[in-house]
């Protein structure tokens, strides 16, 4: 059910705090870290920032790359986004492998970037870095463009979430610490407050 | 119910993304907006990135004050959220007055910087802006550190959320666009997926 996102609606995907993983590749090595730290910064053109901390296996296939995914994980998923947050690449490296095939996660390769996607998520965006060595070097964050947006149409259709009991395994995890994700399981239609009449002065 | 937060866990209070509402005061002048962009960059010393558009009133008065506070509003308030996000401070003052008082939205001092905080918020950070004109011009993103952390007790006690069917209304609000929120209002606890044997090499 992958179908692609208008870019100017891909930042709509970031829009409610979901906890992400991030996927990135350089030379024949890969990696998958979570980031509960990401937000859009511009809906046209789509920009977002995310936490990419100095010590990760991540920061270092950015940086020399250039470039990131940016995968959203499902209720489905709690176990997978709670492990790749908790384990280092840089520890498969050592083993000669990665966490895509120590954890049996599959990927597919996203259509502008080519970076690893992974399989079972419910939004992908691949992400080009806008440099900022300031920005990266104090804050640990990086400001990126959004070149490619995907969605699982189940839960995210013509721009707009749509989460609902029949897709309670598709709902975004949102992490609280520890392990412990709250899930967007509910949605409430909010109307405005009764105000000052329209057009007084 | 509220009580401090130590600023070692202020972080945690945006960790899982939840909208929240900007509330700002300079020179006998204030103003409340919402803003679905924010997210922590650091924990210590506890820093956080909001996204503050150049068209509004509160950009001003932060500009101004150098100074911000954040309010997590929850399900209660989500007519609140909605309303203060979708009309305009500057509209407001032309009136004569402001929005808490349009609206009738009680708001007591914050303890550090006097900051008006919204009554019935969940969390409140009191914050002041790390000048950087560089990515405050380019991406509206204002870096800041949280100099008073507090939160409501029934739902965030420790250092840690607590979300559960006892306090529902308390859950906090996550914005999927045209006043429609997702709330957090399930939680699930992952665990490790199978991997390779600890201490291989």
């Amino acid at each position: 059910m992958r179908k692609p996102v208008a870019l100017a609606h891909a930042s709509r995907l970031l829009n409610h705090g979901p906890t992400v993983l991030v996927s990135s590749a350089h030379a024949g090595r890969r990696n998958l870290m979570a980031a509960a730290w990401s937000m859009p910064v511009e809906f046209t053109p789509p920009r977002i920032a995310v936490v990419i901390d100095k010590s990760t296996f991540t920061r270092e296939l950015v940086a020399a790359s250039g470039a990131f995914a940016i995968n959203l994980p499902c209720r489905a998923q709690a176990d997978l986004a709670f492990t790749v947050g908790s384990t280092s690449g840089r520890d498969a490296v050592a083993r000669g492998t990665d966490k895509f095939a120590e954890y049996g996660i599959e990927a597919f390769d996203g259509p502008e970037l080519g970076l690893p996607l992974v399989a079972g998520c419910i939004g992908w965006l691949e992400c080009r870095v806008i440099a900022e060595p300031h920005t990266e070097q104090a804050y640990d964050t990086f400001f990126a463009e959004v070149v490619s947006a995907q969605a699982d149409a189940r839960v995210f259709e013509g721009g707009k979430w749509a989460f609902g009991p029949e897709n309670a395994d598709l709902h975004t995890l949102h992490h609280l610490g520890s392990g412990v994700f709250a899930v967007a399981a509910e949605v409430v239609r909010a109307k405005p407050l009764p105000g000052p009449p329209k057009g007084q002065s």
